[in-house]
């Protein structure tokens, strides 16, 4: 995706030195513009819990680099094997909702293990590496290319109107390799000539997306308005909203979509008011082990700090200020569950489908 | 409502200065406890416009106070009923949605126009607006003792565990002259020794509960946690709340709910969960001209800089900081409606009645 005309992924390695990724920052996102050098595991780690890099897509991506740079770490008196298992457990562990952590990091894990005895085990996990990206940018793409044949339709009904699209968090490219899963149609729309317009939830504590989508946005030249995560329910109240897309972070195989906190509450005013509820869904983040997202996923309780201070920026400097009573008590879980009785569909990799078992089963079966 | 030992109320008269009305700055909290004059009507205005004072009892009564300001600016040269008829004009226009302004403005209005030629209307204005501030805290009073009611039965049911009460916004007393709607019924729960937890919505973008209801809450020791708007569904599907009780600034004699935007989020939420949803009602916020309140209310809009720049502390010093991209485009609509199925009770100053046309009605009867 272009910066300022300069092209850009969501994560890559330093043209000059094949020991270092690069990422774009994201916490320092929309202040400035900085990219962070990862140069060992543990940099990985703290990366991805730090929300360095962020979105599950990019995470996964994160912590495939990661098994890279394990084998950066390998000397004379290495157990391998030991090693390298040990940090994709420790990979794993730096989040613990979204499935394509795991599933990247255990992809390049079992290639190298398969190859325990090669001279080149860098090369082998910088290529599986390679592999997730490439991966996870393809199935970005198809998803817009579905995800367009939906907002092309709402365009015709709306006659030349913008189509209104609401969106929860950052699931664009920022979250991905490139494209985004959410935004994907909305900027292959928009790339088009069909006139859209994104309502974006600031997406409290971290603020994705007063952050980052509002950014994301903004480069591209998509209009968009900033709202309260308060907002959305009075919008399609009021017909303000022509349709719900957002990413996930883990589905069921049953079709509940696991994302940032407070889709729920979207998910449960777009049902109530008969606008159409899409999660964009590639199938790196299902989950065909899950079966009963409430019990069986684990939900991410971060800092509270997160809750209780925020950072932006006044007359140029930034500042982190507390936004409540000195010692308040918060709490911070990280996501909630969507059932999948208020989906109206996943836009995946090969099309529109239900959220339901059924329709999941099919889209594994070829 | 003690504050550090010392007892006050939402809104006074200066003890020294007859012409001074005396308001606890809500803008300034809780970094600072300031109280500020209110010196003239125009001063009244912009206290509530600013929300320097909020919630719709308390502007009701700050807006009688205004009358009675007017009263001190009439001189030999004014024509009396034309200089308090537009002042009541003004000060109604300073907010749109609460209905309680303009009822308690249009109370002391008709007392003066009623009296006009009596030399004392500085006296029949200051004891009428002290009427509509008696009026409103004793119904808070009441509304607390029949919530009470509610949080004891929920206790049984615990068994000694806490009872689990989620809010939004702050309709505490601050909101009103003293008590509260909405934490009314805490306060007296707490008081009796019945164990209660808070989940405080921080209800963007003003952060009137992260600012307020955490400050109160705090300062009362009743036990609280501080949550982003996103999180309340996540805590209902979890079954971590009991009850959702919320305040109101105009309720629809069908029993429509208007409050601070986000509100319809949680009772959509609640109603999902089978978790009871009510809010704290006084009769005053209750509007029998209007039947359908989503064509019917006037949903303020609220200057954007309040979504995309936050005031905080850092290192005792008070900055306002910008949370996303220069330029950037917010909307900031105050309020939502919560339609009267997702309301399972309104809590009165005459006890708990059904959100609808007949019990409202009934309401008024005797």
């Amino acid at each position: 995706m272009l910066v300022d005309g300069k092209n850009y992924e969501g994560i890559w390695l330093d043209e000059d030195d094949p020991a270092v990724v690069k990422v774009i920052n994201q916490q320092k996102l929309p202040f400035s513009f900085e990219i962070s050098d990862l140069r060992c595991v543990e940099d990985a780690w703290q990366a991805i819990r730090e929300m360095v890099v962020r979105g599950a897509p990019l995470i996964g991506v994160t912590g495939a680099y990661g098994m890279y740079l394990a084998t950066l770490e390998i000397n004379a008196y290495t157990n391998v094997p030991d090693h390298l298992s040990n940090a994709a457990r420790y990979l794993i562990s730096s989040r613990p909702t979204a499935v394509n952590l795991s599933l990247s990091v255990n992809y390049v894990l079992k290639k190298l293990l398969n190859n325990i005895h090669s001279k080149n085990l860098s090369r082998i996990a910088l290529t599986a590496a390679r592999e997730t990206a490439e991966k996870e940018k393809n199935l970005c793409r198809e998803i817009g290319i579905h995800g367009l044949k939906l907002i092309e339709d709402l365009s015709k009904e709306k006659e030349g109107e913008p189509v209104n699209i609401l969106t929860h968090c950052n699931a664009g490219w920022l979250a991905c390799i490139d494209y985004g899963t959410a935004l994907a149609p909305v900027y292959f729309a928009h790339d088009r000539g069909i006139p859209v317009h994104v309502w974006v939830d600031e997406t409290r504590p971290v603020n994705q997306g007063a952050r980052l989508t509002a950014w994301e946005l903004g480069k591209k030249g998509v209009p968009y308005t900033l709202i309260p995560d308060n907002t959305g329910g009075y919008l399609m109240q009021k017909g303000m909203v022509d349709v719900v897309i957002v990413g996930s972070d883990r589905t069921s195989s049953t079709g509940d979509v696991v994302n940032k906190i407070g889709t729920y509450l979207k998910a449960l005013a777009a049902h109530d008011t008969n606008i159409p509820f899409y999660a964009a869904v590639p199938s790196t983040s299902i989950d065909m082990q899950i079966t009963d997202a409430y019990s069986e996923v684990i939900i991410e309780e971060r800092p509270p700090e997160e809750v209780t201070m925020i950072k932006g920026i006044e007359d140029g400097e930034m500042h982190q200020v507390r936004i409540c009573p000195e010692n308040t008590i918060a709490a911070n879980w990280g996501f909630d569950i969507t059932p999948a009785r208020l989906v109206t569909g996943l836009i995946t990799e090969k099309g529109i489908i239900r959220a339901n078992s059924e329709d999941i089963k099919n889209l594994f079966s070829d």
